[in-house]
């Protein structure tokens, strides 16, 4: 999987994306040869709640020439050159005209900052803080943004979906917007291909698994007000699919409930499989989570990164590339979301059939016939008994493993034997 | 502020104070130039629950006299000498008749002993131990008490209300039964009075306060007899005012509920505002909270002191005098009391009107419109998240404090800007 | 008490007990010297839930002899070394047929081991490692096992009941089925039946106290099947008497629910009149508190022990004999479950009849007269308080204890005098 990762990074980390234009339509086209899209034009102008979606926007080219004609800066060489949602312009300004619109990083000189100015008309490039120093003050310098902004456009959003047996659904949520930037965002949309591509394999699923890939903010917005009275009916986990692709420990952020079903599942995997974590509890900023948790909806939705947003050095700039992340740790990200899929399938409340005294192991064969041994009987033994204690239709898996202290992975096939048997259901 | 506590302070301290009589008359008609005191007079004899008004005390002079006429011991010296409530005496008795009606403190042999007899009939002299060495044991003395104590009189009780837009009650209660005693309890009617004076200022109270200048034990059980219904209906939080006079670090004794209004807006005022402090769960001894909080009426009620009754060797002695007592450490009493209540009156479950999703901050001209800045988008943008977030009608500011770690200092004025801007209500 | 113990002890040791036969009889008749207990025989092959009672079995003598005619393994040196329930056999065998029907414990090479196999038929020898080792590997034994597999048998249990005011419940089980076991399990029948001995001296009791003597888990689920019912409406604590004869630290295993009553009661005991002590929470291994506990049931029942089963090396074998165990210890498990009896007789939600304020305890005897004194009025004022004002109906004396901090031996004679006083009901 490692491999086939790199490979589609490497056709999609060049291409300029954003809230809306032509970069979206092409990513999604390529995931489609991952995971089975269905794509969806959501026109320039259609309300939201408070917001609008905005004017679609287009690049062609964009640079900045000195006297001589030299392009200086250049979007085709950087995505990141560019101001997103820059305003077409051209014409021939001076240093002290054009230094309004130049944006860099004092504090990182080699590396060009992301930024955007998506709801008011702006034109700007980024550039590193070095290339700027070298900049000749008395200069003459040609700009030209050949962008468009075409109200007539519209907002493309990706959506696949795995159909379980229930209406009941789990929701991967990831980001389409980032342009060439490698661990937020396009991370969050590999993992999120892959996850698809392995759960597609699986048969008998309770749950009907939806994954979204929707620009920030905006896509949200707009798919809550189409879906949100559906998820706050249906939903029973969520996750924003963000900052998956560096190689350090995981990070989760919590659901604003705090011990929603996506809480206790992934604080329950990672204990159980993980040496070192992190657990954050809810705040009201970040990724799309702040939507789909906002009051109005207050949907059982986590995050589970590696390295959160903001928290490392190259986050919004041009250092967060290939050489930052890791394709090794992208797929133990794709296996970590698939081991917590798992849990939510099999975290039932179970009921024991025989629930007044034990039932007689022995004579099912669950037992051994030497009774008073002194040595313990044996863990199965000792598992199947915390199984069948706690089987009273209130205590779902992780509760019972949570008050057996014994984990998920020992629990699941003494699980299914009790079933099988016909001791539990 | 100081200067006019200290005066008053001054005035005051030597007046004889119990729990009726003329002093207490005229300790209420000082206070009257600082708040705005009604006087009611409660009959002795008028019943109140188990208990009885007690009959009206009062004292001309009392004093023992050696047998050369000299006064060795003069209640006009300090009223602490005379036994609370002593009856009636005058005759010629030996020391040996004499002693058991002297009370002194070996351990403490400088200081004057604070004691009364409410409930049985005594007489008797208070003294320092140093003094009461030097008597002769051979010495005839006379003793004079003329003292009364009148069926037919009352109980002294002064009583302000502010109105405010409800009828839901904040109530600040103070001792006015303790002679010349500074910390506890002088310093309780002053800050209560002050509290009062700067309170009276502020314009649209939501609650109604009521302050009550009242003896201890028998004022607070008789006005419970009044009042007890009306306060398990209408009390939203109590305050008992005592000891609040000395320099030393604030100490909060919780209500009986353990987390009511005043326990819960108290401990964020410390937590937010004071570098040390001491919080105390409620225990059934100490002054009027035990009233309050009798179990009949279980009333919201703490004590916001400075160091507690019992806590300081000068308590209930000569020492507890204008020395031990700091003006500065009473005016910022009043000025915590005030902080309290500016809480209490703001602690509304806020409703964030556009709950659904984030409401588009930038068109309202509460965002930048410079998007995805590497740097965080600064403190008023976090602050606007979190309370947007958690308006949802069931959190209370003091929740959103807790959960945002944002001091209520930060937050009010973004609530009053949100509120403005019709975002929340 | 304690010689008592040990003459019981050393007249009930040295017989062949099990889940049935003549052994269990003959320990009950002896019991019946210290228990009023009734006896009910439970005729073999009763259903019971999933199980069945077992065939009855009896032990007439049971040998292994070598060729020269010697007996070198003899049932009635030691009744463990019969495995139990094995079933009949005669014959001459080699070395290599005898060898699976031998049992030893290399790791303790002294110790005779305790098997059984109630419910799959065998037979075999329990011998200790050095025996075994001095086998010769050459010879031929004649191996003679006597017993019998009555399937018109019986299994006998004895019970004992207190009746008190109510029908409500407590519990007292306790095994017979172990031989020649010292701890675990004589220690229990011997201390349950002095705990019956001395509570029957008591008058007025409010509860009605049930004693079971019964063979481990058919005995338990048997009973269950006949009384479990009326032990879900009525039974309000309940105590596997197990394990309670070393002269080590209490350990107390708490109930399914972890915060019934016998867990309030015994964690509160044990805090308060003893140095250490260990705290378990309930797992679904153990004795019969798992049946007591199973789901269908979750009956609140723990167990109060010394060193727990499993816990010491001695445990199931021939070393936890009269040597391991102190029957100075055994008085004081008896007299600390009576300690344990108190509480719950005791375990009021107490209410104050004069809830408004604090009654006037001068005018009752109950208070100094001479107010305001400086020293504090004494541990009983303290306590008369703390109790009147918790007196609420809804915290009973455990909660009262552990809000005021307050130890049950030092509020239960306060509580007595207040209901004499008709303050307290």
């Amino acid at each position: 999987m490692k491999a086939k990762i790199e490979h589609y990074f490497d056709k999609l980390f060049p291409i300029n994306r954003s809230l809306t234009g032509n970069g979206n339509r092409e990513t999604l086209k390529i995931l489609s040869e991952i995971i089975d899209l269905a794509i969806t034009e959501v026109p320039s102008g259609t309300p939201c709640f408070d917001w609008t979606v905005p004017a679609e926007w287009n690049v062609k080219e964009a640079w900045i020439k000195d006297s001589n004609g030299n392009k200086i800066i250049d979007f085709s060489k950087n995505n990141l050159h560019l101001l997103g949602y820059s305003e077409p312009f051209h014409g021939k300004i001076s240093f002290k005209e054009l230094k309004p619109h130049l944006y860099t990083l004092p504090d990182q000189p080699d590396l060009i900052p992301y930024l955007t100015s998506y709801y008011k008309r702006r034109w700007g490039f980024c550039l590193t803080h070095n290339q700027f120093l070298q900049l000749d003050q008395n200069e003459t310098y040609e700009v030209f943004i050949d962008s468009s902004l075409d109200t007539n456009g519209s907002m493309t959003i990706g959506e696949a979906i795995i159909k379980g047996k229930t209406e009941e659904e789990i929701l991967f949520s990831t980001n389409i917007c980032h342009p060439s930037l490698a661990n937020n965002e396009l991370s969050g949309s590999l993992v999120s291909a892959f996850i698809y591509n392995k759960l597609k394999e699986q048969k008998e699923l309770k749950y009907t698994y939806r994954f979204l890939f929707i620009p920030e903010t905006i896509g949200s917005i707009y798919t809550l007000s189409v879906k949100g009275e559906h998820w706050r009916k249906n939903l029973k986990a969520g996750f924003v699919i963000t900052c998956v692709g560096d190689n350090n420990k995981f990070t989760y952020k919590r659901s604003r409930m705090g011990n929603s079903l996506p809480d206790r599942v992934v604080e329950t995997i990672l204990k159980q499989t993980e040496e070192a974590y992190n657990i954050i509890d809810f705040f009201p900023s970040g990724s799309d989570e702040r939507q789909y948790c906002s009051p109005g909806f207050n949907l059982p939705v986590g995050a589970l990164m590696r390295t959160m947003y903001g928290q490392y050095p190259e986050y919004h700039t041009s250092g967060d590339n290939k050489e930052y992340i890791s394709f090794e740790a992208m797929e133990k990200s794709v296996l970590k979301y698939l081991e917590i899929i798992e849990l939510i399938e099999k975290n039932e409340k179970y009921i024991n059939t025989m629930p007044y005294g034990e039932p007689q192991l022995g004579k099912r064969g669950l037992y051994p016939t030497l009774g008073s041994q002194k040595k313990n009987y044996g863990f199965v033994i000792k598992i199947i008994r915390w199984i069948l204690n706690m089987a009273d239709g209130e205590n779902d898996l992780i509760t019972i493993s949570e008050k057996s202290k014994i984990d998920i992975k020992d629990l699941l096939p003494v699980i299914n034997k009790l079933i099988e048997k016909g001791i539990l259901k």
